[in-house]
């Protein structure tokens, strides 16, 4: 079997928890995202309690969609904390490019917290490598560049050993010897806002049971781009589907119905 | 009938304005189901406002699921106006037990604000009265300890009384008196990040309109697991399923078809 | 054609970016919609970056809804930036009127942002516009009020033209010479917690694309009651139906399909 397929194996078994810290626009997606695949997901921003929550978490997600300056001390902290204990932490640099605050941000957060996983689309990577031609409109990569061309010289920056990993079209993930490229996935993704910010919380998730961070930063994203083709063909109700009919069914719950299927005992 | 369902059809009747103070991850569905039920929700933080907004509620949710230390002081500013006032407020001590921060800002707001309703799962609650070997992942109860043994020890720790929900695959609900068990649920519903925090916005809805909060909070977890039973079962389109349908509407709106339909009068 | 489906076509063709300073409640809802009507959805709040983000837009909303003080002087900081540049801006003051907090900062946006399309319900217009009776439950209009009598007298209020769009079951919209009536909706479309937020956005993408902002927002505004009435009636798949299947099919991804399905390349 596909050794991806053993690393989603073990992310039921072992139901890593993985911290964020991320934006506000995506961050229910992350979540579910999280649940879907298995993981247990949680949200801490605190700078009283990002230390204690990452060291009980076994991989971490810093995305930087709505940064604040006292959000990126907590990501700091944080990053910090989980490199000294082992835990992997995968950076999301959502926006690097757009303005010199979050490419900045990106870059800061690169030298002090050095994540062992980068994960962004064409245009994030390539300005963080400094590559000339890559353009971004607020989050949307409008010119991706090569994605390996922007790797290696991010690669080539950086003063540590990191996996990147570059979404687009074909996803090339790299660790600066092997390289991967992920060919599955459909064309209503990207059209998902959050489908970015949701693909780094599975990368974080398997990367939590998998110590080769290339594998499971590789096997994550064919695990969004098989899901996103199944999601295409067919339909089966789970959690998301399950959320919005719970949603619908209160709206129309009958009161008669309500007492007639209640099963409560009060002593 | 079911005294919980004249509860329901009271929610609806009146429309209570419930008040949250909650997190980023699951406010939207905490907006959605205080509204699916027939209330109507806000959402406010700013110290300027807090206690403005509260007086003209009817019901007020306390989550501490991305605590802020800024929140925490809006938190309880709220809180102490609706305890002068006499307006309930539901505690929902999300992630109580997974850091030392939370744990204290729980029980800070226990003794100051002395929230009417406290609705957590088992490792939330235990963890607040101190239980031994009860353990939480984040904010996923892990082992949850015995649930009436849990808010036995919890109103001990009290200065006052207070409805205690526990929610399970048994959802346990006492105010130190009476105890209410509630049977409905189904196995889905645990699987949704946000079921928690949504039930306790229900918990507040209920108890907006209804002065015995040990009823209103038990006939409120009746009708999550009543609502949960049914949406497995059935579909009918509402707000939620309406809101992926617009989405979507928009996405494929055809220039024709909206010239065509459009009906606007200019002057 | 109507002039609205042409504003369509170009804001599918030209791709705006619309920078958001919004609510955390309904902030996703928010860049689906705009990514839903083809433009490009960006939030960014920090006042380190918000005036370079705003100078790379099209149009920008301004949104109180969940308002803190930092992100108002965030509002007006990007706000006057895009005055300068001539970037239209669309103010959606939701709960002005429900505290004196929120009431006053609309004020202040209105007097130092000078937006050019202000979009409100009933009463949150009327509240601005000082007029009595109007009456709201934190965000929800209770009392509307007529609302071409409150965009009047917002209008005198007002030291500059503006378009004021007031939403309801018949929306209108005026620049204070010429009035739009849009009669297009669906009695679902209020229920959705995130309606008036998203219909902001809307108008935003459209005034992002047409000088004309009067039209743009009647237009726009008839999008909404359009997609809604389309909504309720047929159902196809798009980003946001899809978005619940991608999670439900993770939740179910088969380890064997996975294996079989990936298309991965290792070198």
């Amino acid at each position: 079997m596909f050794k991806g397929a053993e690393i989603l194996e073990k992310v039921r078994r072992e139901r890593p928890l993985i911290h964020h810290i991320t934006n506000v626009v995506t961050c229910g997606d992350c979540a579910d995202i999280t649940a879907s695949i298995g993981a247990l997901p949680v949200m801490a921003f605190a700078l009283e309690e990002v230390e204690e929550m990452v060291q009980a978490a076994s991989a971490a997600v810093i995305n930087t969609g709505t940064l604040l300056p006292n959000q990126l001390e907590a990501m700091i902290k944080m990053g910090k904390k989980a490199g000294e204990k082992g835990i992997p932490v995968v950076l999301d640099p959502v926006g690097a490019g757009a303005t010199a605050y979050r490419s900045k941000a990106a870059l800061d957060l690169l030298k002090i917290v050095k994540p062992v996983i980068i994960k962004g689309n064409g245009a994030e990577i390539g300005s963080l490598a400094g590559v000339k031609g890559v353009r971004i409109s607020g989050i949307q990569s409008i010119d991706a560049g090569d994605p390996l061309e922007s790797a290696g010289r991010l690669h080539a920056v950086l003063d540590y050993r990191a996996v990147i990993a570059v979404t687009g079209p074909v996803d090339v993930i790299t660790d600066g010897k092997r390289v991967a490229r992920v060919y599955n996935g459909h064309s209503y993704l990207p059209l998902v806002v959050g489908s970015g910010c949701m693909s780094a919380s599975l990368v974080a998730a398997f990367a939590a049971v998998e110590k080769d961070y290339f594998l499971a930063a590789a096997a994550a994203l064919a695990a969004m781009g098989v899901a996103g083709e199944i999601a295409a063909e067919k339909k089966k109700i789970g959690p998301a589907e399950y959320k919005a009919r719970l949603l619908d069914t209160l709206f129309y719950l009958n009161p008669q119905e309500f007492s007639n299927r209640a099963r409560i005992e009060i002593r």
